[in-house]
C-alpha cells in the first residue's frame, strides 16, 4: 500500500468519506490541493507556459469538478494559499483574477479562507456546492454501461510537453480543464454512479469499482496513453441501457462526446498502474 | 500595506468575509493553514519539542478556535495535508492519532480533504460548524467592556524558546493551546462580539476596532510580551455592563481567569505591531 493511501485509511472512519465530496444534509463539502512542485511548477511560469492567473483558476476548476461529478453546483470556496514572499503585488494580482474569474464563471463566492508567507507556491481550496440528488461512486448495478465525457490523453501530453520544457497550447486541457457541468446537470436524474477523472482513467475505474464492488467487461480497447492520462476533469459515468438514449440527446444538445467502453460485471477491477503525480 | 493583506483585499468581496468564520444558513465555515517552516520547524521534531501527533492536534485545535469564538460547535472536518516521502508508517500513524484526537475531544468527524506528498509538512484545515447564535466581531457596542480569558504571553516564551533550541514543557500553550469552548458557549448570550487570539491581542484588538468602528480606552496597561504574543488562542470579547457579573460567575464555573482592561469608546486603535510570525 502506498503512503497516500495508508494515511487515508488511517484517518478515514466516516461513512462520508469514498466519494469526490462528502454529502452532508443538501450540500457537498470537497477539498483538493494544488501545490508547486506536485502540480506545476515553477519554471512552466517562467517560461510564459502558465500564468499565475491561470494556476490560480485551474486550482479552482479542480475543486469545482467534484461538485459536478456529485451534480452539486458550488455555491460557496475557502481557500487558503501560502505565497513566496518575492511575489509583487502584481502577481498576487493576477492569483486573485484566477480565483475571481472562476467565482464568477460558476457563480459562487469566496467566503474565506487563510493567506501565509511560504518557500512556494501552494493552494488549498475546500468547496461547498449544492444539490438535491447526489451522484455517488458506490451506485454502479450489475449491467450499467460505463462511459466518459470528451477525449482523454491531452493532458498527459500536456504534462508531458511541459516536463520537457516545451511549449503547449494555451487552450490545452492541462491548463485548462473542459468541465461538463451544464450536460451532467440535466443528465443527473439518468446517472447511476459518476466521478471525475483526475488520476487517470485506469485508476479512477479501480476506485469506482471498489466502491461499488463490481467488475468491467470492456467492449472496447483502451489504450495506455488514454488509461493513464491524468488531471483530465472529464466525468466517469454508469448508466442503465434503458437511459442512455436519454443521455445522449442532452450530451449532444451540450456538444459533449460520450464514450462508452464498458459494461459493470460481477468480479473487481485492478488498474496496475499507479499515481501519475510526478515526484521530485 | 503587507502583501497578506493586499491579497485578502483583492480577493474579498463577500459579505462573509471578516470574522473567524463566515456564517451561512446555521453553519460557521472556517479554514487555517498550519505549515512547516510558518507555523513549526521540523527541528523540534527533532529534538523531541514536539511530536507529530502534538502538530497534527493543534493543527486541529487552532481551527476549532475559531469555530469556538464565533460560539459554534465544530461538525465536521475536511483536512488537506502534504506529507514529505520519507515519513515512515509510524510517523503517518501519529499524524492520524493527533487529528482523530482531535475529533474524538471535540466530537466531530472528519469527512474528507486531500492527501499528497511534498518537500514539507504542511497542512490545511477547513472546519465546519453549528450554530444558532453566531457572534461577529463587529458588534462592539460603544461602553463595551473588553475581555480576555486566560493568561497570555506564555505561547510567545514557548516559541522563542523553541526557536532557541531550548526544552519547553509538555503542557507549554504553545504546543497545547486551552480552549475555553464549555465556558464560551454557557456565557454566548451575554456576549456582545467576539473574536480568538491569534496574531496577538494588539493585532486582533486592531482588528476588533476596525470591524466594529470603535476605539478603546484602557484602564489596564498591557505589557508588550502580553499584547504581542500570537497563538495564544484564548478570547478576545466584548459585553455590556450589566451582563459582567452573570459572565464572571459562568467563567468562575468554568475555572476561567477573565481579564477585563477597556471600555469601548468613540475612535479607532492603532496597535502600532506588526504581524508575529517568523519570516524565512
Amino acid at each position: 500500500m502506498n503512503k497516500e493511501d495508508f494515511f487515508i485509511k488511517q484517518i478515514q472512519n466516516s461513512k462520508y468519506n469514498g466519494d469526490d465530496g462528502a454529502f452532508i444534509d443538501g450540500y457537498v463539502y470537497s477539498m483538493d490541493a494544488f501545490f508547486e512542485d506536485i502540480h506545476f511548477k515553477k519554471e512552466w511560469i517562467k517560461e510564459g507556459n502558465i500564468s499565475l492567473k491561470q494556476i490560480a483558476y485551474k486550482s479552482m476548476l479542480v475543486n469545482i469538478s467534484d461538485a459536478i461529478a456529485m451534480n452539486a453546483k458550488p455555491k460557496y470556496a475557502l481557500i487558503t494559499i501560502a505565497i513566496p514572499k518575492t511575489y509583487t503585488q502584481n502577481e498576487l494580482k493576477e492569483l486573485a483574477d484566477g480565483f475571481k474569474k472562476a467565482a464568477r464563471d460558476y457563480d459562487f463566492e469566496i467566503i474565506g479562507g487563510d493567506t501565509i508567507e511560504n518557500h512556494k507556491l501552494d493552494i488549498s481550496i475546500t468547496i461547498i456546492s449544492k444539490t438535491e440528488n447526489p451522484i455517488y461512486r458506490k451506485d454502479v448495478k450489475i449491467g450499467d454501461f460505463i462511459c466518459y465525457t470528451g477525449k482523454l490523453g491531452d493532458s498527459k501530453k500536456g504534462l508531458e510537453s511541459l516536463l520537457k520544457g516545451q511549449k503547449i497550447k494555451k487552450n490545452s486541457k492541462f491548463i485548462k480543464p473542459k468541465l461538463r457541468a451544464d450536460f451532467f446537470y440535466e443528465a443527473s436524474k439518468y446517472i447511476n454512479s459518476s466521478m471525475d477523472i483526475s488520476d487517470g482513467l485506469f485508476l479512477d475505474l479501480e476506485k469506482l469499482s471498489i466502491a461499488s464492488n463490481i467488475g468491467f467487461e470492456f467492449f472496447k480497447d483502451i489504450k495506455e496513453e488514454i488509461g493513464t492520462s491524468g488531471e483530465e476533469y472529464e466525468i466517469l459515468f454508469s448508466a442503465s441501457l434503458k437511459n442512455l438514449k436519454k443521455i445522449e440527446n442532452i450530451a449532444k444538445k451540450h456538444k459533449v462526446k460520450l464514450n462508452y467502453f464498458a459494461k459493470a460485471v460481477k468480479g473487481s477491477y485492478k488498474s496496475g498502474f499507479s499515481n501519475h503525480h510526478f515526484k521530485n
